[in-house]
């Protein structure tokens, strides 16, 4: 990983949108090291040792600042937290004033979280760092598709021709443009599945089956991705009800037995148990939940590996 | 502290109650030596460099957080916090489920404080990793005991034989229980002492005396711990009220003054002045309140190295 | 920066007050060397790796902790932070008590924000650490002021003759004073322009020239430094309104293109774009804003290894 410079063919890292095939494999190739470096009494590589990297999350969202934070860590590269609760946002800054004073202060690299759709892509054009988007509201999710995609890619040893269900809310959640667009890129088939009223309508667009029957799309399917309810947004009303979702779009364990194949369980977390899975699901040897969680560290290490590599070209 | 591999006779730090008298001893000769080291110029040892703690806080304590944060840093460790208020617990996730995901990036030990009594436990039976105990609701506080104890053990010699008065609201504390189990384990002689309704009803299984009157308890001990008064849980409703309880156990200088004998003063913080004790006599040379402070971050580095231990072997 | 032990002549840094001019110029000129260090490669220096800094902020910003803790990690210090809202402050502990646990885990030197004025010189007399002042209440914020000169002494060489005009809200500013007092002391000459209901009595007695009229103000200066609104304090009721203000004294690039001179215009931050400077105006080449952000690491990191040379003396 040494002698030539490996790097992406994108300054940020703004959406799976604006990576190559290739730069997802490059991507993928490169995590493999760095999860065999976690795997390592020692996990930690020189890498980063002179880069400052700013998490700015504008929302709540622990487990992907953990994620990000410890990928940083391994890396050696300087870390700053910066929480827009208790932030100058209050006090009426401006979006690319808040950055642009933090990159003032010599931060290299900007990891953000943001609840508007776009954010990222606005803030690449107007100040002059590397972006990582980590979540833009509904929009794009980038790292957890690039986990989402190497979790399927390590269980099956390739993504390409692998039938992947991403069945639930899609119409609220971060996660699904992302995973279809990195999927249909590495060559799976892709079905979306919930009721028509969290399907959005640009779903239509994208290539992908849609499916409104959980047991079809579970018999189509090799990987079920299954998304959150979002319990603690009280501004969705969900219709159907909580019950009656959970009754046609939960996964228990005895539909999961009850498919002629074994299929594979995935869940981008936090898991409500008993309204999307069940826990003797969530807890089954098909499910490879935790694996996600510890491939999202290895794939945060690789991107930002990637991205800081430009900076000596 | 090289050549031999110390180490506790358990693979948690979950209470007092699974120490060996041995165990305290052992945790006690480790502090000795850290203590040294926190008094060099150079105060950081690379003990535990290739480790990664996550300190999982579901309740507030600046004061614990901090001290184990500082006990971490001077072993070389990682760090990640994590506040419940600021994260995924508020979405409906399991404790479990939290905690199982921060572990699978690769974390190697959680420092936790709970509201709920016995949640080490309970974690420590579904998650494959080391636990240490940093409040447990009123139940167990080990890392306070411990320190408690080591600061006594500092300023008479040793602990077996002398005579330990804890004082005040043992109801709603969260150290009284472990200080008891803790001072018993050395040979001490333990006291408890408060108005009827702030002492809970199982104090009189565990072999301690009891005593209403707050000078009897000062005649009679050679160190007094004074609890403090939680004014900030509103839930609690003191009978007999603050002025009352400040009145008849309250400790000034006038009533230190009068005993026959210099008695040492404890407390475990933060102090409501006036309250609990005067001013005058939490500056005084009788107390050891903030010895107690510096001693509490060596006990946290003896704690997390000798459970660090086990790793290798 | 090696042979010589370089240091102020003041143990803490309270207020721009208790510096003398040669200590200002031996900030500066230290500041110099970080910001070359800021500029390369590798941006940090060992000369706190000893050294252990607590950032306690009794009040959120954002902007000033971030700039201390990268100043604190380029000269490779440790550092915990202690926000007040999370701590045992709620919890009816004294100031003094708070700061003593804190040190007596260790910690060499507090950096702190407080509401009240005069915070840091209480403390610095009651407990035995170094105390920045990082800003108390409407009082003093010395390491603003050392930027902002510094700032204007990048620009134009030298302080010394240069007139700078302090403009708008002066009674609520945390940066006023400091800024008279420093840009006095380094030889300028200092205007304060505003309506006379933000404009403090104690004013009158420091030496400064007064003007309520922005245009005749402008004309005058060199320098404008811009104010800014404190729209987030609902306990301040503006007179003249907000819109009022914003036409009164608000500085737009018409008025800026009308003087007769390129003046210089700064701003403490955040920005209240449209309030008291137009966009135009904040990014325009007359504008140092994101400078000074960059120079208060440098002067920021310069305080802080001067300070702590005293602990070698």
């Amino acid at each position: 990983m040494a002698e030539q410079i490996l790097t992406l063919s994108t300054k940020h890292l703004l959406g799976i949108k604006d990576l190559t095939t290739r730069d997802i494999e490059l991507i993928f190739e490169t995590a493999d090291t760095f999860k065999d470096v976690l795997n390592r009494p020692i996990k930690k590589v020189p890498s980063l040792r002179d880069i400052t990297i700013a998490n700015i999350f504008f929302e709540n969202s622990t487990r992907t600042r953990l994620s990000f934070e410890l990928a940083q860590k391994r890396l050696s590269a300087d870390t700053v937290n910066f929480a827009a609760s208790s932030s100058s946002v209050s006090k009426g800054e401006t979006l690319i004033d808040t950055v642009n004073n933090i990159l003032s202060m010599k931060v290299d690299m900007v990891v953000m979280r943001h609840p508007y759709a776009g954010a990222g892509i606005f803030l690449s054009k107007h100040v002059n760092a590397q972006i990582v988007n980590a979540g833009d509201g509904a929009h794009e999710h980038p790292t957890q598709a690039l986990l989402d995609a190497f979790s399927i890619r390590e269980k099956y040893g390739e993504v390409r021709g692998k039938k992947i269900a991403i069945i639930g809310d899609v119409l609220h959640s971060r996660v699904a443009l992302s995973n279809i667009l990195c999927l249909q890129k590495l060559g799976a088939e892709v079905m979306v599945c919930g009721p028509s009223t969290l399907i959005p309508k640009y779903i239509g667009t994208l290539g992908v089956k849609i499916e409104h029957d959980l047991l079809k799309a579970l018999n189509w399917c090799d990987v079920a991705n299954m998304l959150r309810i979002q319990l603690e947004r009280q501004d969705i009303k969900y219709f159907p009800s909580l019950r009656e979702y959970s009754m046609m779009y939960g996964l228990n364990k005895q539909i999961l037995n009850s498919l002629d194949k074994e299929i594979t369980v995935m869940h981008p977390g936090p898991i409500n148990r008993g309204v999307e899975i069940t826990s003797d699901v969530a807890d089954s040897k098909q499910s490879i939940i935790l694996d996600q969680v510890e491939n999202g560290v290895a794939i945060r290490m690789a991107v930002l590996y990637l991205l800081a590599n430009q900076r000596n070209q």
